[in-house]
């Protein structure tokens, strides 16, 4: 029984902000730098998101990619492309946006339609820029 | 007399949006797609400024980097970095925000300051994704 | 009059080979090299097309990326990608596959249709691979 | 006792494509999609391998990066460079050229070499392109 | 209890060279190759450094990325950059300057001050070259 | 007659230092900052030799890059990899080694033996970080 993981990437480009409405505006600076910026900035996000499991013999695939590309394309991509983080995505309502809380719920997101195509959500990988980015395993800790 | 180009890399992450007034909401999505969301979308932008000039004999520099990596900072980042390009830069101010139109005025901020600093500006590239990128020569034409 | 150079990066993935019918196989292997196996091998191709123009005012463009996308896709991916490029497309009969002659081939298909889109082409580069690759201006020599 | 994890990157670019005899072309294509191409395909593979093991207190070394280097080559690069993975790998004879097939296959190349030269193989990471990869670890699954 | 990694990315330029005093010139050589020369020879060097832990509710943060980055730059790359690891660096003294004996090091560096501004580190990565890197979880064998 | 530029990267490690004899200490720090640093410090540089040409009719090529990179091998990486460029670089010898004079230098190197092999050197980048680069086309100023 051989294990294999897949990953696929792709990208969204979106506008937020971090801010808290119960704390000053000095509160929010400090405690937020530039990235409380009233009037928002945004970044290139990349995503990876790995899928598990052991290939199937008739195709040699974990999960066909395709099949793959397009859960993420209409969990994400669609939800979060172009879009502002805490204005137009009613699932990150109420929450602050900072990558830690974006990936726990894009995981939320792409777990059962990844289970219902046959693969296991492995791991995913969100990367606001270069420098910095977060991962997650469904809040498991292998290390 | 031996001309060298040199390069300086810098990057700074901002909200932007696509949008004519003097148009309906039709138009605009006709024109700027997604890029005319309402409530905004960003970017990591990346910046190269190239330099040329015949090297100092005496420190075998076209322009010291650490000069116009701080030329760059204060004329560029510090303006754009963490903003909205429509709302919180004053030199954007009733000029639509598209990469072109961006290039042309960050060639209006930089081009004096560095002159000061004893090089001439040769070349901007600009970033918005690794797909989409703009170039600018001051206007002319080289090819 | 400000002339932008806008750039849009696209890739296809392929296999071809270096090979002459009327040449020896001794004598392919020793000016293709590995190229000239005889079963193919194969690539993923980057491929960046500048347009340059004034920005049109009302837009902020030099050429809407959606359409200069469109025609990337239609006339280069569509004709290139997971396919062979000595068998597949008709484009290539009887020429060389190497990366010199394919950009010649891709200007010409790409300058009318990014001439009726109000662009002018004004480069090519086609990455093989991230080791060697090849830029093209239409045959002009601007150094 | 410390495990110090070391990573290597080769790459091959090699032609193949996604077929199976025993279905119709409808159902390749239906499956595979434009991996089905009967004439093939090809890509840039990038190859990192990673040796964990506890550094030589003489060398510093978990295993001399040119031995790791030269297996790499003599297993996979000179196997699979600037080949077809269909037709010209005895060791991929019947076997899907998926990266999930591939990757395991080359887990069997690698894993005694490595040892006998006082390395643990410890993980594979393939990418087919940048946006598409596979992982494998042996079979195991670390998270 | 959801734990969530998160990555910071810093670097530093630096020369070295790998020598054993108590070695001839020519096992130097044998051993280290290029690495040897008399002279050293320098890198850049990309550090990836993992923090785990549970995002703070009031913050969303594991850790504030700016945080991460002072204790980073403080504790290595003021260490490092623009230095020579074996002769500007206390903490080096004695050691052979492989990559497997600087990220254990580094950790040593990194553990405590990452632990007082209540995070746990969990990983780091250290790029010598893009072919060439090491990994390290504090001993740990994930995998 | 059609120009075509083809283009190759190779790279090389090396140490270096900025430092004049003839400047006290202060002065070296003031101008050159932390490349000053008397112990030197290093670099991995990477090099993109342009060569350009009419392509061949019988081979498809401009330069066969088998025939470029050994060129490049030999005059560059040869010479520099793994280096002190200001102790083990006849040809550097009482020139400061800032990236400025090593471009104009590698030039002299590249000319005759590119010359020779049919081509002709169009253009050199050197980078010596992925933010401080470097472009020379033989002293002319194409832009």
């Amino acid at each position: 029984m051989k294990t294999v993981y897949i990953v696929r990437k792709e990208h969204f480009n979106a506008a937020h902000k971090l801010w808290r409405k119960d704390w000053t505006a000095e509160k929010n600076e400090e405690v937020f730098g530039k990235c409380a910026n009233k009037n928002w900035h945004g970044h290139n996000f990349n995503i990876f998101v790995t899928v598990k499991g052991i290939p199937n013999p008739e195709t040699g695939f974990v999960i066909n990619l395709k099949d793959l590309s397009a859960i993420i394309k209409k969990e994400v991509v669609e939800r979060f492309d172009h879009k502002n983080l805490n204005l137009d995505v009613p699932e990150m309502n109420g929450i602050l946006a900072s990558t830690e809380n974006l990936i726990m719920k894009i995981w939320e997101l792409l777990e059962s339609p990844i289970d219902l195509a046959g693969g296991t959500l492995a791991k995913i990988r969100l990367e606001e820029t270069e420098n910095n980015f977060v991962e997650y395993f469904g809040g498991k800790e292998p290390y």
